[in-house]
């Protein structure tokens, strides 16, 4: 690392970014590029190897960058936004020359190889890394990050709706299983040329899909469960496409434990999120636009006293909380930088 | 009544519709227009009166009616479109001369006048009408219906959830609670002039509503009791506005009994809905763009096997099966038509 | 032609559709369906070929029908919906053998085969045909049309531009020369797998394209010249893709001559078009929503005196009176069935 | 004036805004939040006077700021987002007290009183301060601007349409007329309650509006008459609604002189704008989206040789370049700043 542009903690990260060319890799280099201690140095992506970034992304122009085959330049951290199994082999010879890796892929999000192998129909190219991956959602794992050399980001669901219930489980005010509803944007999906995520398939039109099972389950089940006090939780994920771009917003529902207020739930939720610079807990129903560009997530929880059921909503940009924005604040935290550095902007609203 | 146009039943029932100037009106006038054997002979709205109701919807322009400040023609039907309680008090001096009533409104939904007083803020204008009043969700009320002369028909929400639900809980093949997570379209909202209805506040934003209990939650819990085989029903019902002009997608989730199987559950919806006109039971999983326009309901049953838990989607048209055509079709069966009679189009897709 | 389902005009037309997997081809299948006169007997598609059609179009559940790899069964009328060049070549063999043909592909739009082919960079495979080939623009070729056994049906884009225009410059009132600034919906992409036309991508996003040359210009020129009193036009085209599934609005300019007033161009647009069935003079600015799903196009010509400047906004949905509809139409015209038939419904507003 | 607070430039300029509540003034509370040099002391609106501003806008929960009824503290600009008349009698007392004033509204855009009493249908409120106020197009103004205490905010769609044609009206390649069509997002006609705002008219739909003459007519008129080599510029200027939340795209004609090649037109264009720091001359067709969020304006020249006709594209963000933006890259200009303070940020995309 060489010395600070501006000051702040004596210090400029070089920073990589395998895969640059979808909306994670993209994201990604929009929030590196305007981070006072980091220097984006190197990007790389397959397709478009060899041409400026901004004939991909014509909003990237002012990065003067070009995409390259890969990663040319000494570097003291690189993000992987490739699809599972080709970010973890990409990334396998960084960790091993001691470069700081953060996985926007699910490779080493599971504990547990045998699941991963299971959802994901592969084998693990570098299980040996399984165990020293930091699951990155920061506001659960902090002191792990902080000397972490791997994160493992997590899935863009998982962010909305371990945040939403992890008070109310870690609390044991519910009863063992929870539902989450989850409602998308499309870049969620990616980048990708495929009629079913064409704008005239989606626009003015919603779907729920995985029905019969989605990746980001097992991750549910994982961080709700370590951070449970009543046992293992019996997880129940519907995504479901709604015709945006970003945003997932979470609802969450929960059988309450009889007698807990709302006063109680309001009161555990502010203490929970009390130091959190980017969990709100929101004083009226979030929307997901109120998030639009930022790392913010901001959560609603309300106990229905007729069903006796525990809602918790949240809402959050896909792309940053739930993508490269949680990767920079992994970043931050593990070089030891602001928490904050690079991720103070507003949200963009309307 | 006078003579038939086409011979089909022998038959023209004249109509008028009430407050044609909202959303569900001008639906109803885009159906009845339609229809083989109705003639629409009057249709009415406070603000635009004596103005051709092509200057408030230039798309039905072809059929050259003008909005009347009430119905002036003899009428053997009237549908009334106005908010509650005043659709009460529309209707009322009709059902004492004798004309059929379709009330798009909630006045005549919930049997229990308590219940609809505590929901709605106001005195019920004529109860004395609550007990002959039919639910008109036609798949559960069909003998009532041939009978009736004032139709309740059903909220946009309870009518998908209800379809979606009712055959497990009258099969009593789960717990006797259920959730209903509704995505609507933002035209469920009324042709209105509020902020928060703009484009810009909605377009490319989710956001739940109704936290503390929406209006519809009565309706299904009256209407899923009723069909129940194992009792009283606890329904649990959030709706959520997200960017589309049309479309209820509703999300159902109940826990299983032991043992019940995907065949089995495939079996008894199939069952239930063997004969019904406008419900489908899907394939795969539905999406609301496949009904525009249509009466059409699409309902997919998922057994989770991992969580038990029963899954239910369905997908309708907010305006057509949740309000105009749902009254068309309730009117069709109240005359002795043909069920589908005006309603056979085809959905319009993309 | 077998003996008429309802009476009306004595005949059931046998119709196929080549290539019903397309976004044209579909919306075909929706019109036809629901035609009184016409029998939909056999559709094809290659990718989909043996499956059912609602595997591919859900909302054509209704139809009952299996996309064949070809036409099966005797038919009175073909509609090939192809990309151009394949569709010359699929049509060739029902002429031959006597079966009338609307061809939505530009294979036999243009008069000029060396302007065709420079265009479309393809030599043409069934030259012959050109010259018996009727441009299918009804509100023009009428007569014509009634006498055709084969129907190039127009554009989308010059559709709507060239109803905007015909009346000025067949009247001579204007310089001659057009600009036609066009705003499409997506949908007039096709069903394309294809990045650029991703959700992510399109979605709050506006843009124009085929700046250095639109394949639908010559048609523009051709069409607008042969009607013209003034000489041939001089057009300038320009489309951009909004964000919008369906519809085209197209705002056309040209120098008015001097004296011209806005009666008179009211007089001119409303005579030029007082009978037709499917044209209207709108009396206010119209909106592409308000055609949604119908065959109708809106046109309103307004005189600013000011600069000196005629402009005609058209506003119609490009899959109908752009695409199938002006094919039904087109075929009515043909098989001497009542114009609008199988095309009376009302737009899907909002 | 205090001190800096990151030592840039050594000072920090305390602003107030007039009328945060609508969207114009909550997108300069977005950026003069993160501008380094700025401190937003005091922000005002009229029916949310009282509450915390997080109340209206929950995204800018983060400023801790409370809505007032009228400026509190010393500032040393102000900003007024109040509508036209309002805001020149909210500023006047400011002027006079010597602080600087960016007028977002109309009120002193038009050097010709005559010509805004006509347009705006109001007798002006300080017609005293038209003469000295500057219009904030800083493109073709910064010497004034840097001079100047009261700034009058250029419209949105003179701000494309004018950066657009400045440089071939200047250069006198054209004839003098130019048509300038826009198509804007809604966030464009502001935060207000009217159902021809509401979702449910305005998605999936396009229409244009003023084609009897749009009151930003006089502004193109002014400005490109201004900077003209070849006299006055006869304006005609179109704009068009289209559903999207940002974003106006400008596709702007004129009448080559002969002999004017696509290169000349690309020198000419980067020239003008070689040292811009926030328009670019894009390599390829603009997209409306790939400015979302920032202060950049795209501007794409093509020469149509077949027609003679040269075509100018540009995108640009209508709240941003189009409104609050323009007013920070003023304020900028005129206190000494570096012009891209608090600018810098990347567009969001998708």
């Amino acid at each position: 690392m060489g010395m600070s542009q501006d000051g702040a903690t004596g210090m400029t990260v070089k920073a990589g970014i395998i895969n640059v060319t979808g909306y994670a890799g993209s994201e990604l280099a929009r929030l590196l590029h305007r981070h006072p201690e980091v220097e984006l140095v190197s990007v790389t992506g397959r397709s478009a190897a060899g041409k400026p970034l901004s004939d991909v992304f014509p909003h990237l122009r002012g990065l003067n960058l070009t995409v390259e085959p890969e990663i040319t330049k000494p570097v003291d951290v690189v993000f992987s936004a490739l699809p599972h199994a080709a970010s973890a082999e990409a990334i396998g010879p960084f960790l091993k020359s001691g470069v700081k890796c953060v996985d926007i892929s699910a490779d080493f999000r599971l504990k547990d190889q045998a699941v991963y192998e299971s959802w994901y129909k592969v084998t693990h190219p570098f299980p040996e890394y399984i165990g020293e991956a930091v699951y990155g959602l920061t506001e659960l794992h902090r002191p792990e990050i902080k000397k972490a050399r791997l994160i493992a980001n997590p899935g863009c669901f998982p962010t909305g709706g371990v945040l939403a219930m992890a008070p109310a489980v870690r609390d044991g005010i519910i009863e063992p299983w929870v539902i989450v509803d989850a409602k998308s944007g499309i870049s969620g999906a990616g980048r990708s040329a495929d009629v079913k995520y064409s704008f005239s398939e989606l626009n003015d039109n919603s779907s729920p899909y995985g029905l019969t099972g989605h990746r980001h389950l097992p991750e549910f089940t994982q961080e709700l469960s370590a951070v449970s006090s009543i046992g293992r939780i019996n997880c129940t994920f519907v995504p479901h496409l709604v015709p945006m771009t970003r945003g997932i917003l979470s609802t969450c529902y929960a059988r309450l434990n009889d007698g807990v207020t709302q006063q109680r739930v309001d009161e555990l939720f502010r203490d929970f999120y009390r130091d959190e610079p980017f969990v709100t807990v929101s004083p009226s129903a979030p929307a997901t636009k109120h998030t639009w560009g930022s790392n913010e997530c901001h959560i609603f929880p309300v106990v229905n006293q007729k069903t006796g059921m525990l809602i918790v909503i949240s809402a959050l940009d896909n792309l940053v909380k739930g993508a490269a924005g949680a990767g920079v604040q992994n970043m931050n935290v593990m070089f030891g930088m602001e928490e904050t550095a690079g991720l103070k902007s507003v949200p963009v609203y309307p």
